[in-house]
């Protein structure tokens, strides 16, 4: 995607509204291709005084923010703590009160393990007006990208989505491994790369099958997106033995094998999409 | 949002990929503010020879459509069984073969609860080109419109979306509910309305408090949102006293007790927002 030249601006040709001077949105920047910016979150770059964004936010979707934007770097890598969100906080709130346009840029949807509740409690409290623009989260439209679909009719009515990490960079420990590996036909787990020895044992423990299938989906929906497709039993070592980056997400679930049907990306370059991969289909088909 | 007049195609400005004829591209159309499309679903609807749509796209996102693309319902309601699933993969693929540039529009994402697994299947069957565009899915983005994080970090670090309805229309049955209940803090339902008494019963089963809050989103992030607050005991009640319509999310957990500080959209009619609503801060604070 390419930086605007547009003769009136965006949210005036779309009739959306403004973003004013001394306000703080919050905005989901989606899971990395620029493409699956809302329109929204577009314009508000492109009004923008000051774009205060995480380390998850694709380059190629700072480069669309209004020329003459301040662009600051507010990241927190996966696993590490965090003992900066506050000064985000009074950043973005200092921002503000210069009378800037604030966007606050966060990868996937802010209230989708983005802190985005947190930042905007820190707003209310200051007396910042605020606004919040959800984006797509990674779970769902980088799965998308990597042809597995969060939920398919014959497979699954729930999915999960887990983070891999609380605050502290450890596995969350308030969570019932168990009865959400016994409840949740599919786990879509975020960042949590970082410990899946741990929640792939946790997830066997659980009772699901050491075959069931599982897919590695690193740099969803950029141009440096890799998926991997393994199993329960398998997955530390293909993580290990294919350099899996993070971030990365992990899916466990029967949705991995719609990517034999399903992997639109590929198959664009080329590769034959197979369709009926659950087997579903009563018999085979003769093909003339 | 006002219909489009632009200078130069929307995807040639913004380098998108076009949408090329015989295509048909599976579109997420988000919950419902037309903001909240993604740039290349704009620009896909901008291009589009013909236009599928379904119940849930609200009329304000048909009108982005190029004018003189053909608009077509392919409607299918919540609860009702749906034999013309068959029939809307068809008539896609006979629109490719015709040539057209194709936009199969779906409600929130494709792939959550949206069936575009199956119409990708069928055009793979039918060896016609296809893309997924990801959209907002309703379970985060309607859910922030009514001030509720899906997750927030003192709160949950796991949450599940389940369909209220399987393709019969009925509760699905294949769902552990007691361990769902069991295993995530937060369960946001989509289409769960109908089955509201027999969710409520399955998920007290599973020990879930009867004082759990619980809110129920009706016609998310549209002009006509309303959301009504209560609890997992009265909410079977709540939902008649307050006639809450289809489409309706429901969530379940202590999520939304955020509301009272996150509800942004009432905060720009003069609602006060309470920065501390979940009473996490040591001392309540002096204010002069």
């Amino acid at each position: 995607m390419t930086i605007l030249r547009l003769p009136t601006p965006i949210h005036e040709m779309l009739g959306l509204p403004p973003l004013e001077k001394g306000w703080v949105w919050l905005v989901g920047a989606g899971p990395g291709d620029p493409g699956l910016l809302t329109v929204l979150a577009l314009a508000a770059l492109q009004q923008a005084d000051a774009v205060v964004y995480d380390a998850l936010v694709d380059e190629s979707i700072l480069r669309l923010a209004r020329p003459g934007a301040t662009i600051e770097y507010a990241g927190k890598r996966g696993g590490k703590p965090s003992p900066r969100q506050r000064d985000i906080s009074l950043r973005l709130i200092e921002l503000a009160r210069a009378g800037k346009r604030v966007v606050r840029l966060k990868g996937g949807d802010p209230f989708m393990f983005g802190r985005g509740g947190e930042e905007a409690l820190a707003l209310v409290e200051a007396r910042i007006p605020f606004r919040v623009v959800p984006g797509v989260t990674s779970g769902t439209g980088g799965l998308a990208y990597a042809g597995i679909p969060a939920t398919h009719r014959d497979v699954n009515h729930a999915v999960t989505f887990v983070t891999g990490h609380n605050s502290g960079g450890d596995v969350p420990d308030d969570l019932d491994w168990e009865a959400l590996g016994r409840g949740s036909p599919v786990l879509v787990i975020y960042m949590g790369l970082k410990h899946l020895p741990r929640i792939r044992s946790a997830v066997l423990a659980a009772g699901r099958r050491a075959d069931e299938p599982v897919a590695l989906v690193s740099h969803a929906t950029t141009p440096r997106q890799r998926v991997v497709e393994t199993t329960l039993a398998a997955v530390v070592e293909d993580a290990a033995a294919h350099a899996v980056e993070a971030p990365a997400l992990i899916v466990i679930g029967e949705v991995v094998r719609l990517r034999a049907g399903l992997d639109w990306l590929a198959a664009m370059s080329g590769k034959v999409l197979e369709p009926d991969p659950l087997g579903l289909q009563p018999a085979p088909r003769q093909r003339a």
